[in-house]
Formats: C-alpha cells, sequence, structure tokens
C-alpha cells in the first residue's frame, strides 16, 4: 500500500471504461483509426486567470514504461460482466500484450503559463492507444500544476521571503505529497520539509523543531539550550508551546549563550497566535538584544491570503513555513483538466474534425488539431492564439475570445511569436530532453516576469488575451450548429436552436457567430 | 516518479525536523527515555461531529518495512547545515543503521468511528523513535480517514443507491487515487472506476462510456449500437454528447434493438444539465418504452449536498458516479490530525505526564496514557470517556467534555463497554492480525447503525457525549495552571492568568476547573 505504483502494473492506472472502451474499438475494428486528443483546463484554479503547467515528466515516465504484464492480463481476464461472464476476450488480452506506444506526443514544457482552453498536451495516434491514456495524464498532469499554481500565488504573496513547504503530513497520500513538493519548489518554494522528496528532487531540505522536543524537557529554557549545543549554527525555535513572548525571552537567553561560545541563533519560529503582533514584539526583543540576524519563521495555516494580510499589518516574518493550504490546495483542492478527442480519421485518409456539445459554453470543445501561439510587444507576452495546424499564420491572425466573442484582437505579420507546444514523443519515439528541476523552476519565474504585472496580480487579474484563431472559431461554430441541427431543425437553418439548452449559452454562442458573419 | 516511493526509501518519507530531533535526542543522550504520543484529530470535518478511523493497514506496512538503507544515509551524510558543515554526526548515522522498531502501539481498528480530541493510535517506546514516526503515521492516517468519512456521507445521502468512486483523474498524485479508491470503498462505495485498485484491493471497478466514444463515430446511434454489440449485457450508454433527451431516444433504439437478440439494456448514464428534470423526464421515456429496470447512472460533480438536493426534487437517479468530490474531500480536503507527547520517563523510573498550553482550547493537550472507553445502552452506544491507564475505572466514571465542561455525564460501573484501542505492536513484535477489507467496510456500516441516528445526520447532526474521565480532566487542569504559572503569577495563585491570552480560552477554562472544584 505504501508502494501502490509497482512497474509491473502501471498500465492498470486508468479508469475500467477505458479498457472496455479499448475494446470496443478493437473488437469494431477501430482501434487503428488515428484521433487527435488534447488535454487542456477550463477554469483557472483559485480564482486566477492562468495555470503553471507541469507534470510532463511525470507523463513521460509513464508512458516509457507502459506496458501489460501477465499480472495484469490475467486480473483482466477475470473481470467478469452483469451476465458473469467475462468482459473482455482473449484476442484482445493479445493486443494489450502486444501493444506498444505509437503515438506522436506534443506538450508545452513543465514551468509554462497557460490559459484556460489552452492545449497542454496534444496527442495523436490509434485510437485504443489514445483513450487507454486519458486518465493517467488528468490525473499526472491536474495536481501537479494545480500546486505549482498555488505555490506561484504562496510566494508572489511573500514578496521574495523564502516559503518552505511543510505538508507532508497533511498530503493526500504518500505520493500525493511527493508530488506536491516538487511541484511547489517548481512554482517558487525554497525548500521542503519532506525527506524523500529532498532526495529524490534534490529539494533542499528544511525544518525547525516540534512542541514534542520542548515538552520532553523539565523546561522550554533546558530545551532550548540542548537544541542549540547539538546544533550550534541550524537552531531555529519553536517558541510557543508554552507562551510565545516569554518563549522568545528564552530563545534570546540561549542565543546569548551560543554567541559566548562563538556561535549564531538563526532565529526562532511562531506556531500559533496573533503572528503579525507577536513578530513585531519578537523581532524588537530580538533586536534590543543584539540578535538583528536572527530570522523569524512563521507557521500556522498560511496560504496567500494570510501572508498578504499579515504583510499589510507589518508582520516582522522573514521565511514562511507553509503546510495543509498548500499541499492540497486547501481552497480548491483540484484542477479541472479534460482530455477530448478532437479529430479522427481512417489511416491516410482525410481528417474529420470532432467537437461535443454542451448546455454550458465552457463546456463545449474545440475542434482540430491545435497549436498555441503566443505573441510578443516589447518583450511582454502580448496575446495567446489557438490555431489549426492547417492554418496558414504567415499573415497574422485575429484571435477570438471563446467566452465572449466580442472580445477581438488582430495581430499583423511581422509580430514575434513562439509555439508553445513542442515535439515530446513521434511515433512513439521520445524526441524531447527533459530539462533540469532548477530550469524548470527559473523558467517560472521568467514567464511570470514575461506578463504585464496586472496580468499575474493575485486578485481581480487583468484579462490576458487568449482566443481561437478567426477560421477555427467559425468552424467551431459551423460545428456547434451542425451538432444541434443533427435533429431537424425547428424552424429555418439560421434560427436552429438546441430544444434542450437551459442556460441560453449555446443559442448565445450561436448569436455571436451570426453577428461575426454579419460583420465580414 | 510514478514509484515515489520504492521499498528502499520509507524511512525517508518524514518531515526534516524529525530527523534533526531524534539526532538530538540520540547526541544529548535521551534517544531511549520512554515516551507516550497519541495520535488524533481536533475538528471533525465537513460540519459533522465524527472522523471514520481508516489507514492503520498502511501504517503497519509502513512500520514493517521501516528501514535506512545505505542510500539513505548516504543521502543525510550529505546534507549541510547553514554554515556549510554537515548536520548529522557519523555516530548517528551508525544509530539510524541500526535501529529496529522497539515501540509498542495501540490503535483503534480501521472502520471505527472515533471524535475530536479521542486518540486513534497510541505509541509507547524510545523517544528517538517515536519521534520519526510522527509525519508518515499523520500522512497514512489524516487522508484515508478523511476520505472514508466523506464516502460514509455521501453514501447515506444516497439512501442505499449504489455509489461509484469516479476520481481517479482528479486525485492528488497517484497514491492520492489509489488510498483514495480504498478508503472510499471502505466508507461505503459500492465500486471504483480505477482498475489498479480493483485489482491491488479487490474493490469491484465499474465504468461506462466517455463522450470521445460517441464522437469518434458518425452520428450517436452508431456509437450507441457499435458498443452494445461489443458489451451486449453492460451497455451503460452516455446521453450527453450533443443533447440529452435525443440521446435517451437514440439509446431507446439500440436497446430494442438489443432486445431483440435477447439482451438488455443496462443503463443511461447522465453527465450535465438538470439531472433531477433529466432523470425523470428519461426515467418517463425508459419505462414507456418497456425499459423498466434500465438504470440510470447520474454524474456531475456530485456530493453528499448535491445527491440530496436532487432526491429532494425526486431525482429518479438509481446510481451515483462521484469523482473529483470525493476523491479530494473537495470541500475540506485535509483532515486536522496531530501527534503529541504527552508522558516522559527514564526506564524503569515514574512517568511526567506532559502538556502543550495554547491559547486556542483545542489546541491544548491531554496527557497521560489514555484509553477510550466506549459505553453501550440498550445496544447503541452511549457515550465515551478518554482515561488515563492508570485510573481504576471499576466503580463507574464522570465525562466531561474538553470544550464545554459544563456538559458532564455520569455512568455507573455495570454499564457494558468496549475499549477502542487494541494492542497492535508490543515492543515492536506485531500482534495484531489484520481483518479483510470487506470486513472493514461492514464494520463501517455497523458503526454507523450503533448510533442514535440523530448523531449520523448530515446536517447539525446531534452532539454525542465524549469526554475526559473527572481525573484526567483535573490533571490536565492542574497542569494548564501550571503551564500558565511558569512565569510567576500576577495576582494570587488561583487568579493566575497567561498575559498572552488572547481569546480567553484558557482563562474559561480554569473558571470551569475552578467550578467544578466548587461543586465536590
Amino acid at each position: 500500500m505504501i508502494d501502490p505504483i509497482d512497474t509491473a502494473s502501471n498500465s492498470l492506472l486508468t479508469d475500467f471504461y477505458q479498457l472496455t472502451m479499448a475494446y470496443g474499438f478493437w473488437k469494431s475494428g477501430m482501434a487503428d483509426k488515428e484521433s487527435v486528443f488534447h488535454l487542456f483546463f477550463r477554469r483557472a484554479p483559485f480564482n486566477g486567470n492562468h495555470t503553471i503547467s507541469c507534470g510532463l515528466e511525470n507523463v513521460m515516465h509513464y508512458i516509457n514504461g507502459l506496458q501489460f504484464k501477465p499480472e495484469d492480463l490475467e486480473y483482466l481476464e477475470s473481470v467478469k460482466g452483469n451476465d458473469g461472464n467475462p468482459i473482455f476476450e482473449k484476442g484482445f488480452l493479445t493486443y494489450l500484450d502486444k501493444l506498444e506506444f505509437r503515438c506522436s506526443m506534443d506538450a508545452v514544457p513543465e514551468g509554462t503559463i497557460v490559459f484556460p482552453l489552452e492545449p497542454m498536451i496534444r496527442i495523436q495516434g490509434p485510437i485504443g492507444q489514445c483513450q487507454l491514456l486519458e486518465t493517467p495524464l488528468l490525473n499526472l498532469m491536474n495536481f501537479p500544476s494545480l500546486i505549482a499554481t498555488k505555490a506561484a500565488r504562496i510566494c508572489r504573496a511573500a514578496q521574495g521571503g523564502p516559503v518552505l513547504e511543510f505538508g507532508l503530513r497533511r498530503a493526500q497520500g504518500v505520493d500525493g505529497a511527493m508530488t506536491a513538493s516538487r511541484s511547489a519548489y517548481i512554482g517558487g518554494c525554497d525548500a521542503t520539509s519532506n525527506v524523500l522528496a529532498g532526495r529524490r528532487f534534490g529539494i533542499p531540505v528544511r525544518g525547525t523543531i516540534a512542541h514534542s522536543w520542548v515538552m520532553a524537557f523539565a523546561d522550554e529554557t533546558e530545551a532550548f539550550r540542548t537544541y542549540s549545543e547539538v546544533m550550534p549554527n541550524n537552531s531555529v525555535l519553536l517558541v510557543d508551546t508554552y507562551s510565545t513572548i516569554d518563549g522568545v525571552k528564552k530563545a534570546i537567553q540561549v542565543g546569548k549563550e551560543l554567541k559566548e561560545k562563538g556561535y549564531k541563533l538563526s532565529g526562532i519560529r511562531l506556531d500559533s497566535g496573533d503572528l503579525a503582533d507577536l513578530s513585531i514584539k519578537a523581532r524588537e526583543l530580538l533586536d534590543k538584544n543584539g540578535f538583528p540576524d536572527a530570522r523569524i519563521v512563521a507557521s500556522n495555516d498560511l496560504d496567500e491570503t494570510t501572508i498578504q494580510d499579515l504583510k499589510a499589518r507589518h508582520a516582522r516574518i522573514d521565511t514562511w513555513g507553509v503546510g495543509t493550504k498548500l499541499i492540497t490546495a486547501f481552497d480548491q483542492p483540484a484542477l479541472d483538466g479534460v482530455y477530448k478527442l478532437s479529430a479522427i480519421r481512417t489511416p491516410g485518409k482525410d481528417w474529420e474534425y470532432k467537437i461535443k456539445i454542451s448546455d454550458q459554453s465552457a463546456k463545449v470543445t474545440t475542434p482540430g488539431i491545435q497549436q498555441v501561439r503566443r505573441y510578443y510587444r516589447d518583450n511582454r507576452y502580448d496575446g495567446d492564439v489557438i490555431y489549426d495546424l492547417k492554418t496558414d499564420m504567415s499573415k497574422g491572425c485575429t484571435l477570438i475570445d471563446p467566452f465572449d466573442t466580442s472580445r477581438q484582437k488582430k495581430i499583423g505579420p511581422g509580430a514575434r511569436y513562439k509555439d508553445l507546444l513542442v515535439p515530446i514523443y513521434r511515433q512513439g519515439k521520445l524526441v524531447y530532453e527533459l530539462p533540469t528541476l532548477e530550469a524548470i523552476k527559473r523558467k517560472v519565474q521568467e514567464e511570470i516576469g514575461s506578463f504585464q504585472p496586472s496580468v499575474m496580480c493575485l486578485t481581480n487579474p487583468h484579462a490576458y488575451p487568449v482566443g481561437n484563431e478567426r477560421s477555427l472559431h467559425e468552424l467551431k461554430t459551423k460545428l456547434i450548429l451542425k451538432g444541434n441541427c443533427s435533429a431537424p431543425p425547428r424552424h429555418s437553418g439560421r434560427d436552429c436552436r438546441n430544444p434542450d439548452a437551459r442556460d441560453g449559452e449555446t443559442v448565445r454562442g450561436l448569436n455571436n457567430y451570426l453577428k461575426t458573419q454579419e460583420k465580414q
């Protein structure tokens, strides 16, 4: 249980319906139809506007190790349906046994800032294979991206003060902690308390002492003194076991003893009470007694909001220990990433572009084989356009916000740009060289610095222009209309509407489309 | 990364400060002092009153595999402090290398319902060892208990309708999913979509189809027909890819074709829109067309609240597919379990009972070597008392609510009871036989049925009597006073107060104590 994922069974880390659908594709002779899926999220977390892409390295490890082992196949053989018969035919198990990853995959590098509906991964290959990958890819991208985004928010609130990730004890499972420690470091944290994450990923490890250390001694001073003797240059003393200000005074007393021996009190930690008030009082006491360099570390259910509040109240906190609220992304513990089919063809034939309709406009998918082009102006990012690979982009483009089609932006042909999705696999062959963890961490900071500061605000961030390229927008609208009209239209073709539309979103989409057509 | 926890490095799955404190205890000759720690939580999650204990099996796997491997020690040797010197002496690494688990541990069996401040685990042994276990034990208990509790709430809302756990794609890491799938099954879920959890734990696996299946075909009817041919007795058709009611009609058409061939449409799945309204309409259509047995499965961000709402609106939903909100415990994604020292002694000498003071009464710990006695009346649970093992309980007891000392309950000497904590290890030796997953799952239902139904309400549950046994309460109060008075009191001993108390809790605790004394 501690080791839930051994290499023997990664292939079963998927939803059961992926296997029944793969079986269905195989059984109906469709498994080798070529398909295109995109992984993207619909809403930015934490009332923000963006997400930091994270998790690609895990995805690659997963795919590289993908293989159905005999024990996996044996298990699948044993799964029975409602009628008591095995669900899967032997022939399908042989197909799984011989499965070799043959897809091409493009993805945005880890640490890239992405916006709702922008593909983070595009995968193209046999539909049987692409389908199986849906669940693991979502699991391996959603959570890391969520935590990297949360960590970056917390670090922005801390305004450069070191942020230590202390979340292991409250994480969602062992790997919830490991994944979060890596993602939090990428997002901007300076260190972790998780020693295993330290060893695995090379993240610096930090820690102070717990209340139990203090309680294990007859009095607080003796506890501080003993620890300082053991760690003469690395003592951050926890001062709130009994009474915080008394604790600060005792830490100062021990600090003086250390100084006499030629050592240095590293700092103190506050873990309860009014952290603004206590840190100001503690700073005064430390300064007055000759410890201007002793750092004040604070912890106790911190996140970006409490840190901003404490900063506003002039708290004298140097280092922030952040646990539960970061490691679980407490205020929004899941990213709503999805993985959607957008094109299909019989190999060698023409693509058929696909769309899913929904009453909620955010749930309508985008068709095609997509790329995201990010344009620059004056060395800052100026706008993103999602476009179909078949589109000629050499003459510039117009991007149309999918959530509000009246928001449009023209970009001229000479504008500098980069395409966000880069090749990772080509027909199953790995073609991407992984950056180091430190390089990914640096990339996040470069990304944040490349947007207008107003776009990266923690509260009410300014909207950054993101939209579909005009012809993709038009294709999407056409397919929405066609989809809605697959039953005979009630009135004329122009007035066709979805009889089940509840919130009018689809109809608004249609009206916007018609308006757009009229403008041309 | 997919396999973050190999057996070579479980020992580093801890906070760095546990290692520095263990080093401190070793270096100052205290590592073999005998200590007692309790693991408990302070507040019940989800505005409820209890938590379902879960995770003990993982704890046992962890402890059984606990060993510092050469690569762990090599890593620890490389960790440097502020002064650039290694943090740990070689002698300490040798101590870790030779570490053998020698603690005794008692715990409540998995599936037991527990209340705030009741110990779920008590561990007694060398303080160096107990300290190292703090973080892994919290990680391995907090999250499973949270999810088992959440799942039980969702299943109570579903009133016996099957609940399927569909959360893998939104889980917090791979192990976040594996741990949650097991815990959700214990809490009452009937199946999981996670195939790996199915193989590992023997949990039934279930699934339907995704929108991508429908989109892969030229039209919806063809998609339904093809799937039904592949799975003639196991087809639950997803009907909302384009227009839900149209989708239901097409499913019915394919159901009729199935019937002609002697098969049976299993059901349909609704995944968007007004699930109450759509399920009522779908039920009518299915019944009218001769499919009264076809089940209606619903999904789309469900939890106990939305299920209760849908039930109140007479939704005709048979089976509930629950994902994100369950797998992450979305509305409260962390349990606040803690692990606190409560007694210490030099081996062979008398115990010294310990307490941590705090301005917040919930953060004050309870001293002693604790057990929880759960009393019965008329075959229902009647009240829990936390007592010190040294206390003579043969003459009955009085329990005093630690959050409101005016709430007291007397229990006579003849009352039937059980003690919740049972022996798991004795001096490092495993003495507990693990129950099966099915037995743990049954236990949860027995537990829920053993409380007054009002205590298990989802909203505003009735308070269940839980308190400290009178002499433990008095000892705790005495230690609070002693702790507060470790600086000279301002006035008389009776009026002594913590100068840093902010919200008056500690002072109220004192007043309650004095009132209690006067009553005697």
